[in-house]
């Protein structure tokens, strides 16, 4: 399970692309849903304002990819053997049991559990898959339409059809949704772009009845609570948790829940099934994001500059909340032991100590002081692509080699056979010698 | 000796900096001396034109440092016990009996004459290095002034005072003179930004004089012939052997060349002791550069896209004409086994071959083809590390590590002399039980 590639966008040359000379290159897209939808549909809607064709595979049971809600692209729908609730199921009991179910210091790739559900979830993408390339009457007109580059998330399946290895071997150029505020700074390649946060914008004013409540916070300002879309079966002990220590803070506190509303809830927390994070996180008056660590969350953090409490639940998420924890900008919870006390420490902590505001505003600067915005660099290089069919001045020739010759087993096992034939050769060299001089001497 | 560093250009943090949190900043320079300051320079020119104060720190004994002819910088002049003339002549000879003396399969780290010559080198810029921070009227007007930021070319000594390592960890950001058109793609740390060819422009026109004879080429075209500002000594012979062969070309040739006029010198030669370089690698006449494989040099022909006949002498020139070779834009010869006929071969396979024009190119393609101008993209950094006191988020922790904490020797010798402890006491558990009861049998 390739937990350390969640966070990536791939780029892929298509082997039988065309280039045309002018700047309207064709762009087929082979996505993937939730929230690293919504981070591609940034991409392709910049690309779409450029002036590109942009044709977004869409299987029948897609859950997120609303052709009403992307006016500017073009969706090429095709039948798959499963249901939109299938594939909506098999997603949801993957992340709960990777939530819930799972001991979460047994190490990923040791547990039997994730194993099964993997299963589930790779079956239900080759089904899709193979929906999709024996779709002939598809794929023929895929293959008219010529186009010049394949963009794909990478944790998606079927993207490349053959290995992950190979897959970033093939890859002319790597978007990486991170960047140096989030990650710590370490070797990369020249065709990796870290583009994180290019979906961050400033913040909408919000609809006049939460502005309202926002405003009624007075000095004390709001925290905003939300773990994500994905985690539908909090258990109403816990809810009952979290509602009793956010009744405890001066804060008003607006909270993103989709259960049954907890006994303990105070009167300063109100609850929605949805919330306009971003233009929340921008408001003047919101002191601290309570999230569960999602890249898309935590960086319209940092560009808002707001300090966070971190509650990781699967994923990469455990990984972004620790470096968050690290630069000064979160502190962390555990999900399945925190009690009520815990999480208000964690709120008083976070609001009351300027380190942390003082850190994640830095974190802030070094957002915004880029030399060009992650959008446009990650347009550029797909055009890139597109205008040169590929980009190989950047790709290590490392790609190219065999595992044996990228460890030099080749050239080892030459010099070893060579040691082996020359050590041969003295001893029997050395056996006839001695074998002709005692001869002699018996004679 | 750093061979390998010879490309680079060092921005480093001064350790008392003063931030302003206008756009304007004070710059110190530590330069070199050279074709590296006529790089220096374009930078330097390019901040004073944003609006920065650059004071360039001047040696009486400097070559080429000349406040007349760059009137936007401030020059800080202070004397020194070496003279003009020492230091040109330590640098001559440094550069000579690299090209000439050595050995070139030696293997430079192990030359005695190197050895020597390094010495002599080190001793004149230590020399300098006692002038300047000895001067004690230079270094208080220096500390009042506060500057923002030191920009020093690492290649010259005394712009850290302190080992290389101790440099690389101690500069915020690095600014390598090079990018993926010359350079293999490798690994590269987010703290180092590859501005190679940020000193290439759009051609001028040439001198009428020159103009003529270029045109009087017919479509034949010419040959830009240059092996750089350094070389003084070539020997008559060669001499007569690069004459020779350039006399057998259709071509017009434009040496530079700064000797006794060659006897076998061709009428479809001129020597010149200057040439206006970049104005000829952008006329459409020109067909091929003869070039030392110097890095500007090699990233004026690039801009322009012209193949090249690459003929090394020293320092990193090897490298960059391998480079060129590899990615076919360029043949390669021996200056000193290089016969007549190996000059001409090289001379018609490169003007007649299509080959290696196609490949310069793609190279030039790959070179203009950026998301952001080097030159832009060196300004920006060093404006970041002025405008943030540094650039923290961008430079590994390994820096912080000494060498034993850097290869874990820390660790691995706690669990050995836990695991020596262990062994110890076990032992002497064993021992004693044994003793024990081998003494009760005895009783």
């Amino acid at each position: 399970m390739p937990v350390k590639w969640m966070p990536l966008l791939l780029l892929l040359l298509q082997m039988t692309c065309c280039f045309r000379s002018g700047n309207c290159g064709k762009v087929l897209v082979w996505p993937m849903e939730y929230s690293h939808w919504l981070n591609l549909k940034i991409i392709l809607d910049e690309l779409a304002q450029r002036g590109h064709e942009v044709t977004v595979l869409r299987p029948s049971a897609s859950i997120f990819l609303d052709p009403q809600k992307s006016p500017d692209l073009k969706f090429e729908s095709f039948p798959t053997s499963l249901s939109k609730d299938d594939l909506d199921e098999v997603f949801l009991l993957f992340v709960n049991k990777w939530i819930y179910e799972i001991p979460r210091d047994s190490g990923l790739s040791h547990s039997p559990l994730l194993q099964n559900v993997c299963e589930r979830y790779s079956d239900s993408y080759l089904s899709l898959c193979k929906d999709t390339v024996s779709n002939k009457q598809l794929m023929k007109k895929l293959q008219k339409s010529k186009f010049d580059v394949l963009f794909s998330d990478a944790i998606a399946p079927c993207g490349e059809l053959t290995t992950l290895a190979e897959t970033i071997g093939k890859a002319e150029m790597w978007l990486i949704r991170s960047y140096w505020d989030l990650e710590f700074p370490r070797p990369t390649l020249p065709n990796v772009e870290y583009v994180g946060g290019l979906h961050c914008k400033p913040a909408n004013p919000l609809p006049k009845e939460m502005e309202d409540f926002v405003q009624s916070s007075g000095e004390h300002g709001v925290v905003v609570f939300s773990l994500g879309s994905m985690v539908s079966n909090m258990t109403e002990e816990k809810a009952n948790t979290i509602a009793w220590a956010l009744a405890q803070i001066p804060q008003k506190v607006l909270w993103r829940f989709d259960g049954k509303t907890p006994d303990t809830l105070g009167p300063n927390t109100r609850i929605f099934k949805w919330l306009p994070q971003n233009d929340l996180l921008g408001h003047p008056k919101t002191k601290v994001f309570v999230t569960h660590g999602g890249a898309n969350g935590i960086y319209e953090a940092i560009h808002h500059g707001i300090p966070m409490v971190g509650i990781p639940l699967f994923a990469e998420q455990h990984d972004n909340v620790a470096h968050m924890v690290a630069k000064g900008a979160a502190v962390s919870l555990d999900f399945h032991t925190m009690t009520s006390s815990d999480l208000l420490n964690a709120l008083k902590e976070v609001i009351n100590n300027p380190f942390y505001k003082k850190n994640v505003m830095w974190l802030s600067t070094i957002h915004h002081d880029q030399p060009m915005k992650p959008l446009d660099r990650a347009a550029f290089w797909i055009e890139f692509v597109m205008r040169h069919k590929g980009a190989k001045h950047l790709k290590p020739l490392a790609y190219n080699l065999t595992w044996y010759q990228y460890h030099s087993l080749d050239v080892i096992g030459f010099l070893l056979a060579c040691v082996a034939a020359i050590a041969f050769f003295t001893i029997k060299c050395c056996l006839f010698v001695y074998r002709f001089f005692v001869k002699k001497g018996k004679e």
